[in-house]
């Protein structure tokens, strides 16, 4: 059995993962050696860079990912930052923002980059496109999964239990990328 | 004549830096060499992280500064991503996030780090304390300059001349702190 290593903090991010791989009977194992996150426009900036800092320190397989809401109105806000505008201003912020606005297409996206040593790194992107409500429905999920409806749905992710979510989820497009990659 | 070196692509600052430091008979060169800057909570955590970047490749005395707008009833958004906050929603997005909200102190923070080789890197911190407007004001300066009225003042940054400004501002209090360690 293959051992792949993902480098995270986020035990639902590393367990997603893991379920997953499990599948094509590869060992996903957490680790949590961190990496500096740049300022930067795109969520792949972000990972090129982890990639550069953890292969420094790290020489067996793994791989990491960024993910982001991008509001087409708000030119992209809050995109790469999307963990800091959580934390300070939260779904209401975004709900306020909008206000007024019925222009509210959003995209979820997700970048894994994955590293083996002595090859470059490699990029999978999964993305989720839909809408931005007016008001926070669920409970379920984390982040801004209250106020983003999938295209073609009617609930919200936190409307949707995890099974339900990652049918659209942009990490589990990303992970499947990955897959189909690692199965070759 | 001593020679320190300004490590910014922002020629305002330069020039302002510039003006200040030779009046104690410093001179300021502008260097492009850039550095990246991380997703961090704090000004102190940027720079202190482009000093160590730019120290690896540039041996004479140097020094570089962040800047942010910290808005208490937003839990200190925009911070340390101000700028990527004013390109994607502008001033009228924080004005749109405290549209019904009284309490509206903020401060602006500029934080130079000076960096001689083989010493330690020193940190000046500048600040001005103030209040969101509910309305933009003046066509002076840049950024979120035209919603910010220094504390005592009825004038916005905006609606202040350089001159005027510097009286405030954060940033030429950092130098000012510069400048008092440089003279030692």
């Amino acid at each position: 059995m293959k051992t792949v290593y993902f480098v995270t903090s986020n035990k639902g991010k590393f367990l997603e993962a893991k379920e997953k791989l499990s599948a094509i009977n590869i060992e996903v194992v957490q680790n949590n050696l961190g990496y500096p996150e740049p300022q930067a426009d795109t969520l792949e900036e972000v990972a090129r860079f982890g990639v550069e800092d953890v292969q420094k320190r790290f020489d067996k397989p793994f791989f990491l990912e960024d993910a982001g809401l991008f509001v087409d109105s708000l030119n992209g806000f809050p995109g790469v930052y999307s963990a800091y505008v959580f934390r300070t201003i939260g779904y209401t912020g975004i709900l306020k923002l909008l206000g007024g606005i019925d222009e509210r297409k959003a995209v979820f996206r997700s970048v894994i980059a994955y590293k083996e040593t002595n090859k470059n790194p490699m990029f999978f992107v999964g993305e989720c496109r839909g809408t931005i409500v007016t008001k926070e429905l669920g409970t379920h999920g984390f982040g801004f999964d209250p106020i983003f409806v999938p295209m073609g749905e009617k609930k919200t992710f936190a409307q949707m239990d995890i099974n339900e979510k990652n049918r659209f989820s942009h990490r589990s497009k990303s992970l499947e990328k990955l897959i189909d990659f690692l199965k070759k």
